[in-house]
């Protein structure tokens, strides 16, 4: 008899072929010009959950984007309920000019590595347990667990209607454990599991000044400049050394234990060599009070995504005094910190620096909190171990930088114990152009999670 | 027998349907996809000065957009000759979005204005001198003085070869009288004569930091925001109340004396009155020391007019921590500022404030001295009367906020009296959306001028 590992080995060819199908679709959530590809995404799912052999699969609304829940309870009520999440909405592609391929949402294999948006985040990590469910349930028969899925379509708008949808739907999703991929393993020699997660209060600021773009000959001088006024606004906000100035910022975050400080030791060390392999930048910045693995995991930032105002065009002069200057700004935040109070604490900042001369106005656009699980939960634990059998080295944990607002928010509605399975590497270059996903981390992931899925059937439901 | 005037006011319409077809032209010189435009605009013009009657009309090449020269010398060596300058190129018409009209460069008229980009700036005045050329040629087979035309296409970029340019052709150039008409009039009831303008020093600063957009989650606190670096770099350059804090800025600027305060008094007067009735902007700002009419034509200014990074479509989110960020940043001068020394000014200050998380780039974009020309001289009291006659009001005399590169390399250069005839209006919007030319100041500025040249013939060679 075949086993879903034979079947997966045998079977690459034509998984890889159907993500591709999903990747053509360029489900952009934050483009309103996307909004049908969004929606189309959602559709190609439900149907492909239901040719895997889901015995349920369905679009539910939210306010903006859909999400797609399908379910599989076959394998008995002593076995445990495993919720697994997913999201198939994508980053913008822009600058579309850095990308090496014509069109970011047309995949090119290249040296084993799938480029396109979309690759890794989400889409193709993902897709790693939809073809492991499809594994079993083509030699088995079955799945070793009962199984809810649960993919929206607005994770990199801030999964802005997900609380909504989870409280609405909180019959449906119950379960005992949760289970997602959509972070990094950090290196395929020497990997880690994520057991935190950054919150987000994302920003636009805008400011405005005169009527219309004035010359700014026949104004200049007498009239106060919206782009000077925005980057006066921007400097204000943080000391030289990174510290952020916004009265009342630092209140709530939690210092590090001493014993979280020792189990990120490792990671310290492997961020050094990564550094050193690999720097992205001219030299690291940051508090120095902190370490690198502590400021991304456990300190929070205040980031500019975005700036705009006036003429732009590379190498023209236009002497232009603008109209108005725009700036996107967002918080990464840590525990306890609140997304609602992070924001209020910006406008009190903004109202309190901000000259007479202009006006302007800061619009929430997203809002999630961050989020520590349990180390030590049994389902974690079955995590651990078939990352050891796969990678042949114990996995170390880690606190990472990103954002996934469902892991907070079903560790919070659901209280259950929450398993993040990452396949990303840190060249994936998530959120950037030339996104990919490395094949081999998609069969590693493959086997993984067969090996994990096994592994919880043998828990307590 | 018909009189300039009288053939002026029967062709009003085909003088105007002319200046469209040359409006049509997008000449927009900053815009290398404009560049065969510009190049079509001034064979347009030269032909057109052919059919005028100027003995001479040629496209003269410089580095990048060619001159227009044409001549006439007939009037005989015991008149004077007049240099006419004008620039047939125009600002980019972007944002597009803003425009009342589908296409900035496809003229409207309403009540009475004409509409486009160009329509004021520098079109529509330019076009006042071919037309009085026109009108005397065609009724009394000459033109009172001996004129040369000298039509750029690079005002707009700073008329960055016209220096050259000038020292090149310096013979052809030899003059008694320089005019113009590229300044306002301020109003029609009350018309002003500009006699200073400021110079330009514009830049293009760039600073660079991650090797490619980041993931604002996966570096955010670990790698130094270039977006977040400009703002502190721009933030840096002045004080709250407006004051210019790069070292050495205000070295070289000339204080005004008491005669030219009480000169400028009217036009202080004029000012407050019109922003009574029209405020661009939710206040005025600027130098606490000095007056409005005073900081716009004896202060520097440093103007941010662009501001460029990450990721900015309105409503949006991106969690990008992005590569680089641009500013365009210039700088208005006054006498005796040197545009060269400034941008060596603004080095230094980037210099000493920039961090080493960064990389940096300034580049020198264009460059123009102030001037101030001499309001006794006589051509200059020549216009004062050509003004009085047609608006009834003796114009008071003004110094521009804006920049003519043309009327310091001239003045330097030929050290001759220079007028500048202006005919725009404060609401033209030159320079923004929705530029106009009005009609009647087409009309009353042919009238104008015909009397003002009729004017000159009567000085000495």
């Amino acid at each position: 008899m075949t086993t879903p590992h034979e079947y997966a080995q045998q079977h690459y060819d034509p998984f890889i072929q159907q993500l591709m199908d999903l990747i053509r679709i360029p489900s952009v959530s934050t483009q309103p010009k996307h909004k049908e590809d969004v929606r189309r995404a959602a559709e190609w799912l439900k149907e492909h959950c239901l040719q895997l052999g889901m015995t349920r699969a369905e679009i539910l609304e939210t306010e903006l984007h859909p999400v797609v829940y399908a379910e599989w309870l076959e394998a008995g009520p002593d076995k445990p309920t495993v919720l697994v999440y997913g999201h198939y909405d994508v980053q913008p592609p822009e600058p579309l000019d850095l990308w090496e391929q014509d069109d970011p949402f047309e995949p090119v294999i290249r040296d084993d590595k799938l480029f396109a948006r979309g690759a890794t985040d989400d889409k193709g990590q993902m897709f790693i347990h939809l073809k492991v469910f499809e594994s079993f349930m083509q030699t088995q028969g079955s799945f070793p667990v009962n199984v809810k899925l649960l993919i929206e379509g607005e994770e990199e708008i801030g999964s802005r209607n997900l609380d909504t949808f989870i409280e609405h739907y909180a019959d449906k999703l119950t379960c005992d454990i949760v289970a997602l991929s959509d972070t990094g393993i950090g290196s395929v020699n020497d990997p880690i599991l994520v057991y935190g997660l950054r919150g987000l209060c994302y920003t636009e600021l805008e400011v405005k000044g005169p009527v219309r773009d004035l010359h700014s000959g026949a104004y200049g001088g007498i009239v106060h400049n919206p782009a000077q006024v925005i980057a006066d606004i921007i400097a204000s906000m943080h000391d030289e050394t990174g510290f952020i100035t916004v009265d009342g910022f630092y209140d709530k975050v939690l210092p590090l234990s001493e014993e979280e400080k020792q189990m990120l030791q490792p990671a310290v060390e492997r961020f050094a060599t990564e550094w050193e392999a690999n720097p992205v930048a001219p030299q690291l910045w940051g508090e120095p009070d902190f370490n690198p693995v502590e400021r991304l995991g456990a300190r929070p930032t205040l980031e500019i995504n975005g700036l705009y105002s006036g003429y732009t065009e590379r190498g023209g002069q236009k002497t232009v005094l603008p109209a108005w200057a725009l700036a996107k700004i967002s918080c990464r935040l840590v525990p306890d910190q609140d997304p609602l109070e992070i924001f209020d604490l910006l406008k009190a900042h903004i109202e309190k620096v901000a000259p007479p001369t202009v006006t302007w106005e800061l619009h929430l656009l997203g809002k999630s909190k961050a989020s520590v699980v349990d180390t030590q939960s049994r389902p974690m634990q079955v995590a651990v171990d078939a990352y050891e059998k796969v990678f042949g080295v114990r996995p170390s944990f880690v606190r990472s930088g990103g954002t996934i607002p469902v892991v907070g928010l079903l560790g919070n509605k659901l209280n259950v114990p929450v398993v993040m399975l990452g396949f990303g590497l840190p060249d994936d270059n998530l959120h950037s152009p030339n996104e990919k996903f490395s094949l081999e981390m998609f069969r590693k992931g493959i086997e993984t999670s067969i090996i994990f899925y096994e592994g919880l059937s043998e828990l307590p439901a």
